[in-house]
């Protein structure tokens, strides 16, 4: 599988020193390159830049970058220990605001570092590590559950529409919306993936499209305005898209235009589908509407490509996402099965039995 | 006004010798060149390629071209020049599937010639472009006409969302849609215009953002994608967009991703209004399903930017239009009024007033 996000140590058996290693995706489909980093100031950057994006990928990406930083730190104690990295963790949480992945993977690290009983700094050191690893390798499995029960849902023949990308550059493995694509392949379930590219950075074209075609997956791309005509074509049997923050009533926030496909998916009596892990869901937002929305930079629409593509100067609403009210979705495909409405209840149910 | 398409001729006071001149849209926002030309190869490629585009608009390029065409013929009696205008008439019909406009110009300009009592080639000439020229100035009139009437809908302080370019730069005035935000900029009525930036080929940012700034309107770009999101925030009052042809029931093609923006209107209870004169509407056809969709070439998508935004040989659906049913549509702003359903009658009533 593509590896999106890994530990990389050249000390064999053990962790340090490493590095976090990455895929740019910004430079894909056109070329495949590694990062590999312990600056912090570098990861933080890649976390804005979507050099590494998708909200589990982000969390991974974000515990394997503090581990990587840590190894910089010249604490004498556990508690100077953890000022230093509680610092760090707080600084990468500003990269980017919507996904929660990123705060929940920050928080288990501190708070490993905080409880356990180890006092030396090397010890406590190689125990973050070990931690943003756990992350990863938990994502890993997350993956292939989250396809085990989604795949429940497809026919031979389906045609998939997503967006975005919440495949293997989003997360550790396989994906969370992809996961299913995916295991479909695997016990040759022919289905065919119609991907929106998802301006303003084209996700979907760079690389939803680019993963599937390397795992020999039948995808054609679309522009997100030609939904709805796909739709209307009758070439649709189901829509299944990520998350980056869910609250307790079900609302998803998900890349911009994930709201507009379910209103399209209701008006076509198409199911619709976001598939995520625990870790995305936020139980202490009530609703949607406490869901922050990233704004991003006006010329990623005036001049994405290197081009310009509208006046230099005109005025431009970029909003990162957007919030997919609970009512419009027919189910969350989990890690531990499909939660179902009403879901304040299926959600703090699954909850429960994770905690 | 932006004049998008024009009769040429530097012989005072005569027609010919003349050229039709247009805007090549394709080069807008970066630079405003006009193609002057009287070669048929280069009009039929103007058409095709988007150079001149919009219904209207290609409809008076196609009579102008024709015109400027005609006076290289050697015909020398009326039926040869009429076989020869056929020929190219012909010709030209094929460069866009979809505008029902291109067909109406050229017939008209056709049943012209054959219609008139001359005989003089030369006079024929005269005539053939004199007739191009009334389609230019009815086309002139016609979009006043209908921003007349679709000012009826607007109130100070409105949000407009519209689609694709239906304005100055897709006719010979100020636009179908369009025409209505520019009566209002006359009248000091101020409105935000959101601005959809239509891919694949982005009319939206390149031509209506351009158009309407350098009008002094207050235009904001967005990506295709963030329509609902937009809609969703409250900011959007009312949805107005164009139409390339429009079937005897009220059925309306129009670029690709107008279906979705009706659906999304429709759920937030939007009104979504189609502006478009009497040669859009093609009375032969009973439905929408009748019209025949136009598919573009899948670079279009793919390296659109000319930079590689998806895999080079991933397989692209490109409809480069799509049908909006009329059950979506709460109104057709015409030159004559404000349509209303049951459009049947509604649509047959006025062009019985017009013939």
């Amino acid at each position: 599988m593509i590896d999106t996000v890994r530990w990389k140590s050249d000390n064999a058996g053990k962790l340090m020193p490493g590095k976090l290693r990455i895929i740019d995706q910004t430079l894909l489909p056109e070329k495949l390159v590694y990062v590999e980093t312990d600056n912090l100031e570098q990861i933080y950057d890649s976390i804005k830049r979507l050099v590494v994006r998708g909200a589990p990928a982000i969390g991974c990406a974000a515990a394997l970058g503090l581990g990587a930083v840590c190894q910089h730190s010249n604490a004498k104690s556990k508690n100077e220990f953890i000022v230093d990295m509680n610092k760090a963790a707080d600084y990468l949480a500003k990269s980017r605001p919507t996904a929660v992945n990123l705060f929940w993977a920050l928080n288990r690290c501190i708070e490993k570092i905080k409880s356990t009983e180890l006092n030396d700094v090397f010890m406590l050191k190689d125990q973050l590590i070990q931690e943003g690893i756990n992350i990863l390798h938990e994502d890993i499995k997350m993956c292939r559950a989250i396809g085990g029960h989604g795949i429940e849902l497809i026919k031979a023949g389906y045609g998939i529409l997503t967006h975005c990308n919440a495949g293997a550059l989003a997360t550790g493995d396989y994906g969370t919306a992809l996961s299913t694509i995916y295991l479909a392949k695997e016990k040759n379930i022919d289905v065919t993936v119609y991907s929106d590219e998802t301006r303003p950075l084209l996700q979907g074209s760079r690389l939803t499209a680019w993963e599937l075609q390397r795992a020999g997956v039948n995808v054609i791309t679309i522009c997100d305005n030609m939904a709805a005509q796909v739709m209307s074509e009758g070439k649709i049997n189901i829509v299944i898209v990520g998350a980056d923050r869910i609250s307790a009533n079900g609302d998803a926030a998900n890349k911009i235009g994930t709201l507009g496909l379910a209103i399209l998916a209701k008006y076509h009596k198409i199911p619709f589908y976001v598939a995520a892990p625990h870790s995305t869901i936020d139980i202490e937002l009530k609703t949607g509407k406490e869901i922050p929305i990233e704004q991003r930079n006006a010329d990623e629409i005036r001049c994405g490509f290197g081009k310009l593509t509208a006046p230099a100067d005109v005025n431009v609403y970029n909003p990162a996402f957007d919030v997919t009210p609970n009512e419009l979705i027919d189910g969350i495909i989990t890690e531990q099965g499909i939660l179902k409405a009403p879901y304040k209840k299926s959600i703090k149910r699954f909850l429960d039995s994770i905690n």
